[in-house]
């Protein structure tokens, strides 16, 4: 068993939420968090990527005006069985990846125990 | 070492940090989250297990109105040794567990290393 | 690969993500959270460590007047390699402790895998 988590923008949430019901993993739990990645930052500001006074596309404006602050993101986490873990996060790169700095990552952690508190069913059968 | 993560009603969640306390858990981290299960959805809705215009029983009521929408709830996490988990996960099921849907999931992940900021103590003495 | 997850007082948060970035860290995600650790609640109250009517040093003060209640709290997470924990736990560290109750705690955990939306690059190519 997995935990995957993924850290993702504000507008991609509910095609998140779609895409993975569709795919068969309803049982999804979202957070708000505030975050930043690495080379976002580097491939904008540092690398000159965005001269000054250049009206700067839209997938960057947010991390350009933001440098060094931290941007409002969702975190989205579900737990699956390890033979689930491909596709679902083919799921969420598909509905997330614009080719653009921030983006978002994925992780996957292991899991140990899974408890249902209804009827305290556990592991595989609880997920 | 093992963190104990479980997914809660929002009713519950002063009960719950009670028991833990009494039961010799008071270090605990709380968020507020959204999500939802599988189950509750399949067996409220799709298998007609209510049927229409029938009053909605409180505790399916939400999991009803709330049809693929996510759910506010309670997100608890908690570190403790090995030989403990057992004793939380009971503790937070006693209290949790309503025999409905929606009452929440628990999981167990490794710890590899805690440390507590104050004292550089680590590991199981730090817990 | 693992992640690094702090739980750390409010007023540490900004001292923090700055001394991460300047450390080779500047990728972390934040969140709110409520939390209570165990010792300091012990040691202020139950072990008389501060008398009735005596003024309350402003560290402790939280605990005292919030004892079994949950504290706002702040809860950072990021992701490194495995040679990079010690660096990332001793700037933690070296920010956050005041010697005092309520300084946090530090945890590390496992990470299996790591996939960067945006190209699919994977694992420590990714972080």
């Amino acid at each position: 068993m997995k935990e995957v988590m993924c850290f993702i923008r504000l507008n991609k949430v509910n095609k998140t939420k779609e895409s993975l019901a569709e795919a068969g993993f309803p049982s999804i739990t979202c957070m708000k968090v505030l975050g930043r990645g690495k080379k976002s930052i580097d491939q904008v500001y540092v690398q000159g990527f965005i001269d000054a006074g250049e009206e700067i596309p839209s997938p960057y404006a947010e991390n350009f005006t933001e440098r060094g602050r931290l941007i409002p993101k969702r975190f989205i986490t579900l737990v699956v069985n390890d033979d689930e873990v491909k596709t679902v996060v083919d799921t969420i790169m598909d509905v997330n990846s614009t080719g653009t700095p921030g983006d978002g990552k994925i992780f996957i952690l292991p899991i140990n125990e899974v408890y249902r508190v209804r009827d305290g069913e556990s592991n595989e059968s609880a997920i």
